[in-house]
């Protein structure tokens, strides 16, 4: 609805791609609604997926001993960030929604994106000990995991070799949003686009479209163990 | 024993940090036992972790709609992929053993070592299509998750919020080394050594050396979703 501001955090490398369209079909369906619509296109910015020293500006705490969580958590504090993590965090701070659009590879994100977990959902920004899970700080926000497989519907079953593909959501979905007290909303899987048809990938577009067309009235998932392994 | 290989695939920032005192009692033992062992310090590679089509010499099959998948298939078998992924791609072949040892980030990996999953093991290389699981390329090869965790041991329980620490396993260990054919041994995780003292590191790391002395007689998990969620 109108005012609601959305991010869609997005990692694919070629604009042409069936991510890229799915991506376009998310900005202008919620644009349309009146959203106001963001985008961290991340291999376009070339975000930095390594977690090093170069995130903090300025001397360190402990220059003896690098701890990478220490460092950018006191960094955070004092406003001491990288600008390209300030920059980042500004956008999910202001943001309803979060959507992560990507390609599955290897049971997960691509690395770009899990760079992005790492070095923005800092300590202190997104959580604090023992404010997670339900307490975390980032609370009164949705997420939406989007993305395509390789594989087919019928090899993410429980009996399949690969298992439920609710397995592989456990450690984004709940290890990382609900952790930092993002709620999540049912996941949106294109299986297989790349040996569909044209028409079937039109229908998969639409389909997604459809569904963004009412998900302010969606209740998100109860993310906790059962959703997953029951 | 002697003649064994082994890579160790390690990504911590610090080398005085408990992984990279982990990584060195690796590296002492199983060197003492003769074995040849190399290890890929991904920070201190500052190894790439994007997939990009920087990952591809020359010409690309399709530069009108780059898929990373097909090109560097593609590249592969012509020789053509960037030297640092033939470089690891020679250290994987050789090796009888991989052992990757990390802290855990958000569930998983850190993104420097997701980088190397994504772009090191490429299709042709790792798998084939229908060559993955058992069949896969990379069979008779052993692989070994090492990492640390913030948490306690008690945190990563069934019952608890955060779920059973073999949820976590199992993207890494089946989605990724099972799925290239590699056979999978026990993990080993140092729970929380941070607020640990420094006599209960120093059991830890001499029970990591203890391990690795009868490691070559460990007979791998049965890698399949029983393993993980029963």
């Amino acid at each position: 609805p109108p005012g609601k501001k959305v991010l869609i955090v997005y990692a694919h490398q070629e604009p042409k791609s069936f991510n890229g369209s799915l991506k376009r079909v998310a900005v202008e369906e919620l644009s349309k609604q009146g959203c106001s619509v963001t985008v961290s296109d991340l291999y376009a910015m070339q975000f930095e997926p390594r977690a090093t020293r170069n995130d903090v500006v300025g001397c360190l705490y402990n220059s003896e001993e690098f701890d990478y969580a220490v460092e950018t958590g006191k960094a955070y504090k004092r406003g001491g960030l990288s600008s390209d993590l300030i920059e980042e965090q500004k956008k999910v701070q202001e943001a309803d929604l979060l959507i992560f659009q990507f390609p599955l590879y290897w049971f997960s994100m691509p690395a770009i994106m899990k760079g992005w977990m790492d070095r923005v959902l800092i300590q202190g920004f997104a959580y604090d000990l023992p404010k997670c899970y339900d307490s975390g700080l980032l609370k009164n926000k949705l997420s939406l995991f989007s993305f395509t497989t390789g594989g087919s519907k019928g090899m993410y079953t429980k009996e399949s070799i690969s298992g439920d593909i609710r397995y592989i959501l456990w450690p984004m979905q709940h290890g990382i949003m609900h952790f930092c007290g993002v709620k999540v909303l049912a996941p949106h899987i294109c299986y297989a686009p790349e040996p569909a048809s044209e028409e079937e990938r039109k229908e998969m577009l639409m389909a997604w479209a459809q569904r963004l067309k009412t998900l302010w009235k969606e209740e998100p998932i109860n993310c906790s163990s059962e959703w997953y392994f029951n």
